[in-house]
Order: C-alpha cells, then sequence, then structure tokens
C-alpha cells in the first residue's frame, strides 16, 4: 500500500500521449476487479458488435467491507491505471468513469467513493458509481438502466430499475439474512440434509455420498468440522453442481433444494418487478430480465435458470430473459456511455 | 500462558493438608468453565438435598476448537487447582474427575484429554471425559446416564442414552448445517422476516420495529452492515426475547418462527428417542427429557420448551420433562460419582 504513495502510480502519463477519448468502466467485486477502456463511440442507438475495446485490465478484491477503504482504493486506482496505460491513453483523454463495486448499498458508499474519484480525474471527467449489480443489469441491456437482474453465484441479489429512474432491490442481504436461493444457500441445504440423514431427522439422500466423496471425507460427522474449518462462503457455494448432479440423478432430497431455490430466486425478481411496476398495469408488459452467475447457468437437464424464468413467467408472461454476452465491466463502460449521450441529446434539446 | 510452564498451579498443594476424598465435575463450555468439589458421599441410592459441595470455581473458555489446545488445558487447570485449593484439599485427595467440554465429538478428542488429564493425577484417579451435553443431562438425572437431554440455547443438541450404554444425538451441527430450532437460528429467521417484508417478498411484521427499536437502527438496509460487522452466534441469538414478545402479542411472523424451532426441537428429540428405543417397544415406555438453555426456560404465555413437550409426547406419551435444579457442573460430579459405585458394587458382586 505504501508503493504509490506519491503518484507514482501515474507516472506512465509523461510518456504517453492524449490520444481518443476514452470511457472507463469498472466491475469491483469480492473477488476480483476488471477495468475496460472502450473509446466515446458516435451516440447513435446501433451499437458495433463486437464493442470496441482499447484495454483490459484486472486486478484483485475492491469491496471496501472486505478488504478495507484504503486498499480497495489502491486496486481501482492502479487498475484504472494500468487500463489507461495499456490502452495508450490518459486521464486527459477520459470523457466518464463507471465505478460499479460491490458493497455500495447507501448513497454515503456512493458519495464517498465520488469524492474520492474526484481527486484523481480532471473535473471535466463524467463520474459514475453504483453496485455491481447495476453493471451486470446494464451488461445485458447494453448500457440501459431499464428492466431486472438476478444474480445468483455465492450469493443472490436482484436490482431493477424503470426508464424514469427509481429503482428496487431484493435478497441480497448475504446468508444469515436469508438467500436461500444463492449457491451458498443450495450447498448449505445439502449439508444439512446430510447431517439430518445422519441422525435420524430426515430421509436417506444420494447428496450424502456424492458430498462425502467430493471432499474426500469418511462419514457425516466428518463434516461439521470440514464446514466451520473455513468460513467463506465460495467454498461452500463450490458443491452446487454436485448438487445438480444427484438431482438430474433423480434424489429427491436434491430435487425439493434445487426447486426451493428456484421459488427464492424467482420470488426476489417478482418482488422487484412487482414494486417497480415493470410489467405494467395489466402485468403482461415486456421488460427484460438479465441472468447472471454460476447458478443460472445451463445444466444438463436441471436448469436453474430456466425454472426460474417458468416460474416468473406464470405471473410475469412479458418477461425477457438475457444472458449477457459482455462482462460486467463493459456493461458499467456503456452505461456511462448512455449517459455521456444522453446528455449530448439534452444538450441539443435546449 | 506462560505463567504456569513450571507446575506453579499446583504451588498451593505445599501448605494444603489431605481431607475428605473428593470428586472434580467440570463443565467446559464457550463462555464460561466450572468446576465443582464434592466430597465422595456415601454410596447409597439417597442423595442428599441439597448436594454437598466443599468449592466452585469458573474460568473462561475451554473448547479447544475456540481457543486452542494449549489454551484449553490452561484454563482446565487451572480452575481445577482453584477447587481444590478453596476446599482445603489437594490432588492426593482426589477420587475421580469428570471433564465434560463442549468440543469432545470423537473418541480421538476423549483420548487426547484424557492423556493430558493422566499427566496431572496420581494413577488411582478415575478419570472421564464427555461431551458437555452429557453433563447436561446428568444434572437433571442426577447423575444416571439415560434418557435424552435437550439443549438450546445459542445452539441445540439433542443426547440420549439408554441404560445399557448405548448413545445417539441429534442436531448440534451449528447454524450452517441446519440448527434452525437454536437461538440463533430463531434469531437469524426474524431478521431474514424483516428483510423479506422490507424488499416485498414477505409480509409486514412487527418484528421490522421491536428489532431495530431494540438494536437502536433506523431502518432494516442497516440490518446487512450490523448482522456482517459481528460474527458472534450468541449476539444475534440475544434477540429471541424479542421473538418471543412479538409472537405473544399475536405477530404471525413471529408465530410461525417460533413453531417452526419448536418443530425443529422436538424432531431432533424425537430421532434420538426412536434411535434408541427409549419408549420401549409399544413407545409409551417412561424415559426422562432433561431441558436445559434460555430457548426453553418459561416465558409469559409463549413457552418453547412447554411447546416442545407437547409435540414429543404425541408420539412417546411416557416423555418426563424435567428442569434440571443443579448446574451441569454438578452434573458431570454426580456421573464420576455414580462411575465409583458402580465400580465398588461390581466389586462385591465379585
Amino acid at each position: 500500500m505504501k508503493r504509490y504513495r506519491n503518484g507514482e502510480i501515474w507516472d506512465f502519463e509523461n510518456v504517453s500521449r492524449d490520444g481518443v477519448e476514452v470511457i472507463l468502466g469498472l466491475d469491483g467485486g469480492t473477488t476480483s476487479t476488471v477495468c475496460i477502456c472502450m473509446p466515446v463511440m458516435p451516440f447513435t442507438l446501433n451499437i458495433p458488435d463486437p464493442l470496441p475495446v482499447l484495454a483490459r485490465a484486472i486486478a484483485g478484491c475492491s469491496n471496501h467491507n472486505s478488504v478495507g477503504e484504503t486498499a480497495a482504493r489502491e486496486t481501482l486506482e492502479e487498475v484504472m491505471a494500468e487500463a489507461l496505460s495499456k490502452s495508450g491513453s490518459n486521464r486527459s483523454s477520459v470523457r466518464a468513469v463507471c465505478l460499479a463495486v460491490s458493497g455500495v448499498n447507501h448513497p454515503t458508499d456512493q458519495q464517498r467513493i465520488l469524492d474520492w474519484l474526484r481527486d484523481i480525474f480532471p473535473s471535466h471527467v463524467k463520474l459514475f458509481v453504483q453496485n455491481d449489480a447495476v453493471a451486470a443489469l446494464a451488461s445485458g441491456t447494453m448500457g440501459k438502466l431499464h428492466g431486472c437482474v438476478l444474480i445468483a453465484g455465492t450469493g443472490t441479489i436482484s436490482y431493477g430499475f424503470t426508464e424514469d429512474g427509481r429503482d428496487a432491490r431484493a435478497a441480497g442481504a448475504g446468508p444469515i439474512l436469508g438467500d436461500w436461493g444463492s449457491g451458498y444457500g443450495i450447498a448449505a441445504q445439502a449439508l444439512t440434509a446430510i447431517v439430518k440423514a445422519n441422525d435420524g431427522r430426515g430421509p436417506q439422500t444420494m447428496l450424502t455420498s456424492s458430498i462425502l466423496s467430493t471432499l474426500d471425507l469418511s462419514s457425516p460427522d466428518e463434516l461439521i468440522g470440514w464446514t466451520y474449518a473455513d468460513p467463506s462462503w465460495a467454498r461452500i457455494a463450490a458443491l452446487v453442481p454436485v448438487v445438480v448432479s444427484c438431482a438430474e440423478a433423480g434424489d429427491p432430497v436434491a430435487n425439493k433444494i434445487l426447486l426451493l431455490s428456484v421459488q427464492e430466486l424467482a420470488e426476489s425478481v417478482k418482488a422487484v418487478v412487482q414494486r417497480l411496476g415493470l410489467s405494467g398495469e395489466d402485468g403482461k408488459n415486456y421488460f427484460p430480465l438479465v441472468m447472471v452467475g454460476g447458478v443460472l447457468q445451463a445444466n444438463k437437464s436441471w436448469d436453474i435458470g430456466r425454472e426460474v424464468i417458468n416460474c416468473i413467467s406464470k405471473d410475469y408472461p412479458g418477461v425477457h430473459p438475457i444472458r449477457p454476452k459482455v462482462e460486467p465491466a463493459m456493461g458499467a463502460a456503456l452505461l456511462a456511455w448512455r449517459f455521456l449521450m444522453k446528455e449530448s441529446e439534452d444538450k441539443l434539446k435546449r
């Protein structure tokens, strides 16, 4: 953390030239942080495919709740400098930065990060700070803040926006606070089912042999030690594919766990759609639902994502599922680009 | 931990005299460790009331999973030395030691602690090492290892013994592995209900205002920060009385959570009774059920312990609930006393 105390992080700017105008899009998560440097595309509704990318840089965790404010900030500053340096640009070429980072839940979080970004960039640079779920939504809608995103990986959250800028979220409160549809939730329920089968509180299940052999344990009693030896949620969530395999093989306990997960995930989306009125007055309007994360990836026969859509479309037939083709950092960059385009349109109208 | 490297812990023995023969009973938990020094009572079935106690000493955590082996051992050695010193006895007066400590789950745990106790006491001293649930059972049965104990505090476990020495346990696997009947489980479900009411996934509940005001928080969004700021299970479990108050005031969500807890707790007892055949072939035999822990303490109108008994007695009408009048450390001492009595009877028979 001492390396860049005196701004050496930006030393490359002494030799780089002003290039094309660029946008930085960042997706900062608990495991890694990605920064995309994109040229400012013409303000038309036709977005080129593939999207132009000047550079991509990657770094570690930038969630301030996990690593602390100072380390998170340095990681973000480093990754932005690297993307600019790789693209042959410098800070005076930047038109906008969109930083989408996990752990941004309150306007106060947002303002603190904005203040700090303000110190790095020249005053004409547009700055946007969002929760990382917003970048995931934008990666499916090519930068439009409209519709809902469902993320289900180790954790889960639903986040939605109306076209007039209202937003709502559901779930995303972590495992203690009931995110049972998440990868962690699915796996924790599978481990619980093994304990219950072992002590006589629940039916026998294929999960016992499948999970014990995956973890190289010889008895269910050893699960307690395994579970509490390392409190990482991702380590437990990594068992999801085993649960899916057992469900595909017909195990009723594994099937019940996945069905509960489907119900929980669908309910979190429906709560957002309902609160925002995304499906219109008759409940039938079209709205995009961006689906992201390992739990929602298609499996051979048991496809959690497909079941979630089936469940939602019973109440909201206008739901339009989207599996993003670009990464969330690109979503963040597109978000910033659309803000610039909107601003330019507004100027022309005046 | 360096203080007693050279056995100074036992220095008091240089000035204390051999007194009456004594038994040490220890209850070692995650929050505190209690040691009782009891004289060896005559081997008759009439147990005096009140029980004779020569000394009682108290110390901190002695769960080796929480504080490590060295610190746990030193705490246990200190508390035994203090109890002996207070009672004017020394190690040569000790006939038996029963150490009931949390975190003893495998025969290997038991053997390791036995080996270490062996180094402290003269070779004629009888040594017993048990899980702390066993001391809780013995505190209700006055030292007899027969029946079932249900502990429901921050965590929960059911543990039972048949008269011929078979044992079984259910639950006790911690919050990740589904101990939903525990104080932690009840409170975590209440917090989840608040999050769900707030984001539109669940019904409104009185729990929101009651718990937020108890925690001095102004909005449900702040619960996430509060929950993950400190991972202590006891801190969350401390909210149980608020949930009980809301249920007593008629809140349907709080009532549902308590009913689920009752069902989970009853199921863990029934699993043990079933596996051990404690209620006999027709399911109607008498068996003691010792009930311990804050969750099972009687409340004004919503009495979780009473509901658990009602639920169990539908299947097992011979269940006989006991709320212990002595503490678990005394249960441990009584356990050791009964072992000595049994041994003396066996000798007479030969």
